[in-house]
């Protein structure tokens, strides 16, 4: 199972494996395939198989000089080091590099909590704190102030960020890379460079002005290649003093149209957290009556049969952050806003918690209405809860995808574009002869991103589970991208199986972006050392291994 | 007058103006005294010096094409532009470049609407359109979104938030490049560039979602020198149904730190719009007896005699977007609020407004309660009300500042550290010798930028209007940066008179932000043709110029 990087020789590995052990103790440079078992992907396509992504080695950092001292080395000896920190990563390839035979650099042991303010609003963290770790920091204190956590919670704040991952609170702090205030990054030549007001010593600013002065870097580090991040500030939401949930349903398909219109009214003036849709025709999906006329896309059909069994087209789960009195009338606007275009809508109170929650009233949110899927996050409780819902298939044989790819689009936040994208997305998984959980009438999207609408698409795709059933899965899954961007949508993540795939769907004027950040990217990494490959981005000296990490 | 681009002959020169011609028309092309005119700044402390910062021509394209063609034109006989957009740049630095003789591309023409979505609430305009513009345009179709505008409205959306610019409404909206979201970008090889979901052909979400895939360079091209902006997409506030604001004022000069707080709380749970700081005490400054007590910082004896005059030490102003009770209830938990850790707080509630407002409620709001200063910018409304309180001081005697130069610091968002800034700006004014109309016990911060504080500092600096008095007073300014930074107080914007002292102040690690930004800045802009040394980000080719543009 050894594996050396690329063009790199068993010798000069092992000199750089000697000073990886200088650098940060030799207990805390692992070489072994059973140390390195948990550093691949075990869900991957290409599990076992010649070209699965698996590291030469990992090496754990205590510090940044040892972060510096690491890259240093990594530049001398011509190593491309993959840096991760906390969390597992399921659904975006796990711990898996861009190349095989890549040295990880594990940053978990850097899990320090540097700072928490909380009149100022604000988080300073390592790469290794997890959101649980920030969570509980914050608690044992009785800070006042609430995290955005993504689900699970055991990801790190920085990691999460960094590849554009999202929570569920307030717009503005559920866009993680978003709400990113100040950062520190080690640089592929090995020095220590602060964005924003981190550049000036001494400020005291630095995680409440992003901006800093002169152009700022700060995106090529998001899903890119440029630094190690080692530090991160992130602003969050103040302890708000009541939190209270609202379910609103609409009868018709037609109606999704003006309830769209009536939440991203409310949600761009920051009256609600993220808004939650669902069916209530989910459940008339093994009707086979139901099922033609949801293929048909028959929306006089789907509301006869849907009034018939009683059940609503659409429905939303909005938030409120605030007090009692101010979550109150946001809630109540809410129905009269949507009671305008809608009349036919109905409105269901749902939780109305006074802040602080208690220990029972956390536990209480996990299973209570509208659906234990929401749990605590919306209320900044990091858990683990979200595993009921998928698992291997030998495991659970109602898990959605016994790979962990994880697969969203993009799709305009209109009623209109949805009912279009389902149609697309339909269109296509029969085109290709595909199984998809998400390519039909009753499909909703997921309104993470404060502004925009992500649709899963693709990841509903199965092989069996022979090396050449898995093989034909990865490349249903290409199809699929391929097929998604000729109609204009694109993926906003991607494990390293098929971040060229998606890189590719970005193609604007001859990959216009890619080769800017390409050429960005070799003017400060001539060695093309750090995380080559991710997110399409492949130095000079790897380049030609551009699409040659496929499964 | 006639002036030419560094290292430049007149016949290269002349050859390279004949291409702009053909590319963009010569009705386009200015190289007379006469017509270079407007594009100087005639608030320059070297105003008719040889230093003076001028161009040798000015372009004016009118499509991106024309743009293409202009930067391949500079390319090719090694010619600096500097690119500008619409409105005046005021205080920094008007239209003037950052290297004498560059070519001014003058982008006024590019004033195209193009997209305005009252559902998704954005805008795609072309970087000629000013705030008025929009906003008329909105209003001529009676679209129900508000434009977060600064002050004054003639500039550019896309020029103002390139420069980090601001406004008066929510925080998300005021942070103009932070609401900016997709731009479409000239490179300095002339080749087209989009980022976000712009990169991806036939994308729907391109104003929607901004990270795209992959790493995002568009925070380069903020306050940068790495391409031309050529489209640029901004999200915008949906028009709320009524508008609020209500006036809180605070006795005692201690009573200010938990009045930042409570409006920090406020305005990061998105309940207010730019909260508005002033002091009561402001009117006592030209008493004896006050001012000594104020420059002694004694607060005891302050508030003894704010007591006596019957003055409030503090205030601010709040503002409400919403329904008429959602606006309501905001208002009153504000006070409530406040009232908790300030029991003597006093609360006056100012206008409230059913939106859209009358053509006579946006006349009566630019003179009523509280002050003429708000005008209609907290309503979205453009205009060029500020021009009653500056000017040059020979035809205004109260005018702030005969040069117009504006300088901000980054200060911390509490009261404490407002009190500190006042403290450690006073005194590097009695050190320098300075009188500073900002640097005093009673100034105040404004809270433009959402989870920042900015304090106004150095630009009360004149000298005498001899060329030497203005010299004297150029060094002065430089001599405040330098002090502010010693002390941690960083600027977030500069004229290109000082923006290499500005970006001095941003020294971390030997200067590693900087010399970041000019390998990647060299990486792309090999020529270094494109607004060389803006933001203090030179090009190898004009490297050798850093430091050399100052008065």
């Amino acid at each position: 199972m050894a594996v050396l990087p690329p063009n790199v020789s068993q010798e000069t590995f092992s000199a750089a494996i000697r000073e990886f052990q200088a650098a940060v103790g030799s207990e805390w440079v692992f070489t072994s395939d059973e140390d390195l078992h948990p550093f691949r992907d075990h869900f991957s396509y290409i599990k076992d198989q010649p070209n699965e992504l698996i590291p030469s080695a990992a090496v754990g950092p205590d510090t940044v000089e040892q972060v510096q001292a690491v890259v240093r080395t990594a530049n001398k000896y011509k190593i491309p080091l993959y840096s991760i920190s906390t969390g597992k990563n399921f659904a975006y390839g796990g711990p898996s590099p861009n190349v095989r035979g890549s040295v990880t650099v594990d940053l978990k042991r850097m899990n320090r909590v540097l700072e928490v303010d909380d009149k100022r609003h604000y988080a300073l963290v390592e790469p290794g704190v997890s959101y649980i770790d920030l969570y509980r920091h914050i608690q044992d204190r009785g800070l006042k102030v609430w995290i955005d956590t993504p689900d699970p919670g055991w990801g790190s704040p920085i990691g999460n960020a960094l590849d554009h991952g999202i929570g569920y609170t307030m717009g503005f702090f559920r866009d993680h890379f978003g709400a990113h205030c100040g950062m520190e990054v080690v640089l592929p030549n090995g020095e220590v460079m602060r964005t924003g007001m981190g550049a000036l010593p001494g400020s005291k600013s630095w995680h409440e002005y992003k901006h800093g002065y002169g152009p700022d870097p700060s995106g090529l580090f998001g899903q890119g290649n440029f630094g190690i991040v080692t530090k991160m500030g992130f602003r969050l939401m103040p302890q708000p003093e009541h939190w209270r949930t609202g379910l609103i349903t609409v009868p018709k398909r037609n109606d999704f149209i003006p309830l769209v219109d009536a939440v991203n009214y409310l949600s761009d003036m920051a009256m609600i957290g993220e808004p939650w849709y669902g069916s209530g025709l989910f459940q008339l999906m093994g009707n086979t009556e139901f099922n033609e006329a949801a293929q048909a896309f028959n929306a006089e059909e789907m509301d006869r049969q849907a009034a018939r069994a009683n059940l609503h087209s659409w429905q939303v789960e909005v938030q409120f952050y605030g007090s009692e009195r101010t979550t109150l009338s946001s809630w109540e606007y809410a129905q009269e806003l949507v009671a305008r275009s809608i009349p036919a809508a109905r409105f269901t109170d749902g939780e109305s918690l006074k802040v602080p929650l208690t220990k029972e009233q956390i536990q209480k949110s996990t299973t209570s209405y509208p659906s234990r899927m929401r749990r605590n996050v919306t209320q900044g409780v990091p858990g683990l809860g979200i595993w009921y819902m998928t698992g291997r298939s030998e495991q659970n044989p109602n898990a959605w995808d016994e790979t962990h790819i994880g697969l969203f689009s993009l799709v305009a936040r209109s009623g209109e574009a949805v009912f279009q994208a389902q149609r697309d997305f339909a269109d296509i998984a029969n085109r290709l002869g595909m199984r998809s959980a998400f390519s039909n009438a009753v499909a909703t999207p997921v309104n993470w991103y404060p502004f925009s609408f992500l649709m899963g698409n693709g990841f509903g795709v199965r092989g069996d589970n022979s090396p050449d059933g898995k093989k034909r899965a990865a490349q249903m899954l290409r199809r699929v991208l391929q097929e998604n961007a000729k109609l204009g949508y694109g993926d906003y993540r991607a494990p390293p199986m098929i971040q060229d795939d998606v890189a590719d769907q970005y193609s604007f004027n001859d990959y216009a972006l890619r080769r800017f950040n390409e050429a960005l990217k070799d003017s400060i990494d001539p060695n093309g050392i750090l995380s080559p490959g991710r997110a399409g981005i492949w130095p000079a000296a790897y380049r030609s291994l551009r699409g040659s990490m496929r499964g």
